[in-house]
């Protein structure tokens, strides 16, 4: 499969289309990025690789930090975490408290904010010293630079975090966190400052994509059991409230961010990131969905 | 891979364990089948078949219909389906009237209830005689036996499907029918009650697992690109409020009824149907779960 | 207290101001009432009669008929009727479907759609000819002229009463219906169609006025403590979704219908009726609204 | 009417029944209180005095000091307050954070927490001094001792208050605050920590049942227009999921709080103050309950 021409093509077409949308303001620092910025990075999981535009940007992960998180905690725990998050699509959007509600504190899934709280208290509770610990967990995925959290984004976004302030204390008052709202904040608004590139991301994830599911640097990340419920995971919750038109458009597993970064994997052949800033009205990088889908359609890789 | 061998290994296990959950009795007629049937049955892309157990009794297909009613609808009508459905996890119940309510009666996904409600208001729109040529349709997939509506059943679940009714009246009152709720309920009724065996289920879907999309018989049913979405579909809404841990535990797009048969589809490879009654809490085959993860953990045949 | 002038007063002062809203269209004949009828009619507990407009015009009285449905039922089992239907204000539109999943089929109130369908379906148990029956009772109340249904308007609302449909059926799922939900709805559209004028009902409503809760034959109609209980019902929940609104801005016990008329109570001192088909966008009347609340105002006759 | 008699009478029936129900633990002060407590305390308009029990000893008011802000930001800004919250009763628990969601962060009526959070934003930014200004109001309406606040309820709420931290962060995220949520969560828990008598109670809420509505000290708290809607709102809102009950049951407009006690109001003649801690379901006092719907019934004093 020529990758590298399939890439440039879809490229140029969609830069010489419409860039609807709009870079996520609710994060002041975030709303300071470049919109046309445009990047894309294939790795296969024989470690080739295929580029086109801003691929070694570092850009703020966001949301895509909750597979790294979830991946940690369920390395450390094991299926214990299932008992205080459910692996279910949530119908709503990924900050809603009304779901919590109906749930009693279940979160739906990981990948909403509420779940990827629990799985930051999981971790806080965990390991030594969590932030430094997270990190290595991210450079033994990546070796490829240096990854660090952003100050002035996790700042930016604590200050006006009023809805993830809410969401947290909610949990807290379900019981379903074992720490300090404040502290799991902190903790939550840390890894999602985390800037990687394109290249950095599809490197990283291959762990989703070998068959032996070891990371770039050849550890063991996830069983295969594991590794094989991540992916299903993503595939199922990974677009907030547009995961099943993920499925039904790209037809891989995947997780977005509202830095504008989405992340593909396909178990046994490469792992995908695309990164364009401006968001569609879910939420998911406007651009990055057109080309995911039109690469899967031309590369007939979807999984279905 | 020694598929047989597989099969009767599972068998056995599970049918020395626990048999839980009770058959569905909400419609009088399905809670007189004898509780322990247990039958599979594989057919692989080449037509190989392996198989175990009460593989070709026929019992109730009820909501494995949609997915030939969707396949039907969306070859009639490619793509304007979607502006009368959603292709969204749901998040609730199958037959909760108060998603409808907040999306305004467009159905979150084609697989709940008041979904397939709108997909057989449009095979009624346009086929000349919808019972007849449905049937038609499904002869066409599985030239094996006789394939028929069940009266009886259809009858017994009319008599008591108050909830249905008040979602029909409730999707027309939101204009999402062309055509009288009666007749949309009498429709939906019928293609529920259709009788199959595992065998011909697990011929009729090869068409989603082909990778020319063609029946048993050698016809096009869907292009490449529908027959993916279905899939898709399948795998993000196929269990009702149990789709997320489907995905996660087994692995494949699938579809449960709750007659207690689940069809499963492994792209490029196979289709597997497995039918047990006794149904867990969500409403699926307890067994069939079970059965089919452990084939997919055994076979390491998962999709992702 | 000159009630004469003040209703002459505020009559001339909306005559001339803006007439806003809609009459009512969903029920096709109703949409054919001229918007511009305005009539008022208020009866003092000692008879005295002051009126001014259309108040001997004949108007569907639509949900009104709620109050005299449950008056007769209350009559007829007492307390017994709420194991069946709760006593709380809704905080959700008249014929919502979602509460009535969350609460199991127990409609919040006996004002809601649903809950006059239980109260509707209570009198079918209990009266030998319902239809008959129910307007015997109202022909006690009030001996002013003859009261019918009207065949056109019922028939009208049951063609496209889709919503309406929906809930019954619904309510019938949960196991709160005794009778079938056809008949139940019969009943319902019937009683809705009931044409009386302002002069009527102020007549009519006297029961819930007087201090020996006797109607204008002087027939006992319910105990002190039931009637005490129905005026605080319309207080809390006689308005759909502007009970509070309607509380806070006129301070009576009341009750309105898509009709345009609005009856209130000012227990121990009087009844009035107002009649204005247009409709505010909760559906409450919009000139009936505004001339109570400058009528309570001007004659200091808040309850609160 | 004797009410001296009837409260004596009332009192000693109930103090030999059960008293069921549990005090408040959720803030662990409040747990400590006796829960036997029993007083009651009655104050005409003229100033008649009648009590029975521990009407003498102070108790958390608890939200019973919604009413105190409510009036107080009244007088400060007039009918602005209504654009930052509604006036209908809610349908859902007094802390639920779906309805504020569903209604895009403006609380359903000012005594449903949220509603509360903000009517404490607008005292925050229109007093000078909000701790002592709030308590010289309260001290104008209530000569008779010294009131203040309680730093170790106020203290013990906050450090277990998730759930209010979750409230106002979310109502900030709506943009429906002016204030720091830390600032309006301190103001919030320091008016509900108040300590006061029956007997401080029915003397302080005279200006709701006089009927020029001016203070004990005769200072005109309200206009005439304001104090007939406070009333109204408690009678359609003041119970939180408990409203249409209390106005069912009791047929007058008042307040509880979690503290045990229930203030009702008989507009132009009493202001009666009960207190008993253990609590029913709904989270109102369950002597309170029993014994206000006594006293109306045998005092024939429902509004209704």
């Amino acid at each position: 499969m020529n990758y590298q021409q399939i890439l440039n093509e879809i490229f140029k077409e969609l830069k010489s289309g419409d860039n609807l949308g709009y870079v996520a303001s609710y994060i002041p620092e975030l709303a300071k990025i470049n919109p046309d910025n445009f990047g894309i990075h294939l790795t296969t999981i024989d470690k080739k690789e295929f580029k086109v535009g801003e691929w070694d940007t570092k850009f703020s992960i966001q949301s895509i930090a909750k597979v790294f998180a979830l991946s940690q905690a369920y390395q450390l725990v094991g299926d214990k975490i299932w008992e205080r998050v459910d692996v279910e699509p949530s119908g709503t959007s990924f900050n809603s408290l009304v779901q919590l509600e109906s749930n009693h504190g279940i979160p739906r899934n990981p990948f909403m904010n509420a779940g990827a709280m629990v799985v930051c208290d999981i971790l806080i509770s965990k390991l030594d010293n969590p932030e430094e610990d997270f990190l290595s967990f991210l450079r033994d995925l990546t070796p490829l630079g240096e990854i660090s959290y952003s100050e002035t984004i996790a700042k930016s976004e604590k200050a006006v975090g009023y809805r993830n302030i809410a969401l947290c204390n909610f949990l807290k008052s379900y019981g379903n966190l074992e720490n300090n709202p404040d502290r799991v904040l902190d903790f939550y608004f840390n890894i999602c400052s985390i800037e990687m590139s394109c290249q950095e991301l599809s490197f990283a994830f291959l762990y989703l994509a070998n068959d032996d599911f070891r990371s770039s640097r050849n550890l063991q990340v996830l069983s295969m059991s594991q590794a094989k419920r991540v992916n299903a995971l993503m595939q199922t919750c990974g677009f907030y409230d547009e995961s099943g038109e993920f499925a039904f458009r790209v037809g891989l597993p995947g997780k977005s961010g509202v830095g504008g970064g989405i992340i593909a994997i396909h178990p046994d052949k490469y792992c995908i990131a695309v990164w364009s800033p401006r968001l569609n009205e879910k939420g998911n990088s406007y651009r990055g969905m057109q080309f995911l889908e039109l690469f899967t359609t031309r590369t007939e890789s979807s999984i279905f």
